[in-house]
């Protein structure tokens, strides 16, 4: 009977339960956290017309496009479909399609899968998890929303208990400031930021060769600029430099947004430790056009940047004639869950999202387990019966194999004083009590599972 | 600079917030009563190779394969992938493929969006959501299964309050004893099976008619075998009549399965009016052998069966040597939204997922309402921020269009106070209050919000 191997397709991640529900967490966490700052749900088809996903420039080669396997008869089985690789694009696309309906300053949070045909050899997923919000205006923006992100990026990765990790933030204006000023032409300033950005990853060293390649500023001042974005100074330390520098126009925006957003921040509850101005983090999207973002784990900083974004002027230029100023992030959740389980920061645990299984050990007395059951669960536990007939011992089995924290077990006895017998899986400890003590037990020990 | 018009694509549907919220609210009941009853989460990649697909016989006009937009220099473009167009072949694969590492019975459910690549002129989905849950037994499983699964139904679409429903069952093997013992031939009764599955739909004549086509049995008979699937009895009078009638081997067993399905749904707290035995439930797919489920809304019949499912012997044949017997439904929550909101069962309400904006009206206070805002969230408040410098009416404007249940108002004479005015836009009510006061007032207004 047997025609097909079952495999899995590389660069498309599929985890067993103990990990999918370790993901769950991590979605549920960032989900919570949007909500709780005002930002409401979207969802973009999966699907966009090729054309929408190329006019911004997407990489052809990594886009997904759609035909049918097989065509109806006179007609052609190629769409012009394709899937979409990112959630800003759609969300440019979205915003221009609905600006009528929508109120502005638009909120939303879009929690999706996209897909991105890389080569499989680069070990990169082609399937994978994005939780973006965006702060859409209509005409312009406060730059106190760009101070509202670093603050949801707090809460999330603190809930998260993921240890250690600190949010950077720049202003490209800054950057842009200094390349002006140290006489880098503006046909050059976007390599430039590309190769300042790799600075932590390839060192002072290399950006500066590669620097040298780009442009022909002389070799002293291009290490003065290098010498001031790769500063070791505290946060209150460099912007009291930055604010002395006063270098041109441009620049002095720049800081004094900077200065605005940092101070917001604060404001905002989220202590110093966790942010760090850094001039390094220039993101390589030539969109961003103010403040900019990312965030490392302090003690993985292997791992990159697990949450970056940005201000933007215009989000959908392309789809419609208004000015559409946004500032956003993007966490890729399917990334950063397979690098916290592959550094042991997150542990799979139960393969069951229910603390409890009712065993069952004399069928004759089903429709008591079955009542029991259901009492638990309106008292909202999770909660599975075990069905089979089996004896207590392979019951017992299944349920240390998944995990569950606990096993209620009934049989002659317990039925003849109206008990149930409540074991804790994890600890052993074994009491027998009447049905609410039973739950109190369920519900105080639980309040730690997953 | 505008050069792509952003248009809908037919057949792919996209929600306002207000409408999306709704969605979200449908999702999270599903999901928490699948988890309720222990089943766990697994996720799918949207992909699958061609070749799993079509195995199980999928329609290949329906199915959507992937290629890339361009090609890598030296390779072709297109892949062996393809969308899955449910989630029971990729359920198949998966419980194959991972076979030694899951626990059986294996309990998972599974929300995913689906495609398929249907005529657009039929007006149907080509990308919904499904939320499925089976459970897959290893070599056998319990007929107490079957019964579990019309209690979740009960829960799901009792806590959805979309008015009254009923659940109907039936057994296959009960429709196949009784076409064995009216004689229609072994290889018609697929046939049959899949013209009596449309008796709601177009009517016992037309019924009639078409299985007289099909089959050489004499009409009377026919007659006879319609008037007992199309009857009118309560549920113990049909399961009371079934019991006497032992027309063959396959009709009793049959009729013992459904009776004790039945008595154990009711052992699970399912009151009788929300069950219907009904034997003109038939479901068109051939894989079911056993126990089948409709579910349809008692003042909408005309939507359908908004959940079904079923028994089957065998899930993944084509993928592994094993017997792997289940149960599992599936509800289309995309088509179930689409018609419950166009039957104005379901409004959508605000689109906003937050009850509370915090206005501000002096934007030298910007501290003190990012410090109120900070309160309320840790207090697990959803809560929004006005962060636009505009006058208070632009403010409420912006409150009252997105529907926020409460605004948060202070100017001079609160700050002086200490106090903040909570105002509820819902019933104009207007209070002032120290920051405890507001919180309790949002806590008890916001429990009826969303």
């Amino acid at each position: 009977m047997k025609t097909v191997k079952p495999t899995a397709i590389s660069g498309f991640p599929e985890w067993l339960p103990e990990v999918k529900i370790l993901e769950n967490r991590i979605l549920e966490i960032i989900r919570t956290n949007y909500e709780r700052f005002g930002f409401v749900p979207i969802e973009t088809p999966a699907v966009e017309r090729s054309e929408t996903l190329t006019s911004k420039g997407g990489n052809e080669k990594e886009i997904y496009s759609l035909s049918r396997l097989a065509a109806e008869e006179g007609e052609d089985s190629v769409t012009e479909m394709a899937l979409h690789f990112d959630l800003t694009v759609p969300l440019a696309r979205y915003v221009a399609q609905h600006y009528n309906e929508l109120v502005f300053p638009f909120r939303r949070y879009q929690i999706q899968k996209v897909w991105r045909g890389e080569r499989p050899q680069s070990g990169r997923f082609r399937e994978f998890y994005q939780c973006d919000i965006d702060v859409i205006g209509d005409g312009k923006l406060s730059l106190l929303t760009d101070a509202e992100i670093p603050s949801i990026i707090y809460h999330i990765f603190k809930e998260m208990r993921i240890g250690r990790f600190v949010i950077r933030i720049n202003n490209r204006k800054i950057l842009q400031g200094l390349f002006q000023y140290f006489g880098i032409a503006d046909g050059e300033s976007a390599q430039v930021m590309r190769i300042v950005d790799k600075l932590e990853k390839i060192g002072t060293k290399r950006v500066l060769d590669e620097i040298k390649e780009t442009t022909s500023v002389p070799h002293e001042k291009i290490h003065d600029l290098i010498d001031l974005i790769a500063h070791d100074y505290g946060n209150s330390e460099i912007l009291a430099k930055l604010e002395t520098m006063k270098l041109n126009d441009l620049f002095c925006q720049g800081v004094e947004e900077l200065t605005s957003v940092f101070n917001a921040v604060k404001s905002l509850g989220v202590p110093d430790q966790y942010l760090a101005i850094d001039l390094r983090i220039a993101r390589g999207l030539d969109y961003y056009t103010g403040t900019i973002y990312e965030t490392i784990l302090k003690d993985y900083p292997g791992i990159g940047s697990i949450c970056s974004g940005g201000r933007y002027d215009n989000l959908a230029s392309h789809f419609i004639d208004k000015k559409l100023p946004g500032v956003g992030i993007s966490i890729g959740v399917t990334r950063l869950l397979s690098r916290l389980v592959e550094a042991k920061i997150l542990q799979p645990g139960p393969s069951t999202v229910a603390p409890v299984l009712v065993t069952t050990m004399d069928h004759s007395r089903l429709a008591d387990y079955l009542k029991f059951a259901t009492r638990l669960r309106s008292e909202g536990i999770n909660t599975e019966v075990f069905l089979e007939e089996l004896p207590l011992k392979a019951q017992m089995k299944y349920a240390n194999r998944k995990k569950f924290m606990f096993a209620v077990i009934a049989g002659e006895n317990e039925f003849a004083e109206g008990k149930f017998t409540i074991k804790n899986l994890y600890t052993g400890d074994q009491q027998v009590g009447v049905t609410d003590e039973v739950i109190s037990i369920i519900k105080e020990g639980s309040a730690t599972f997953l």
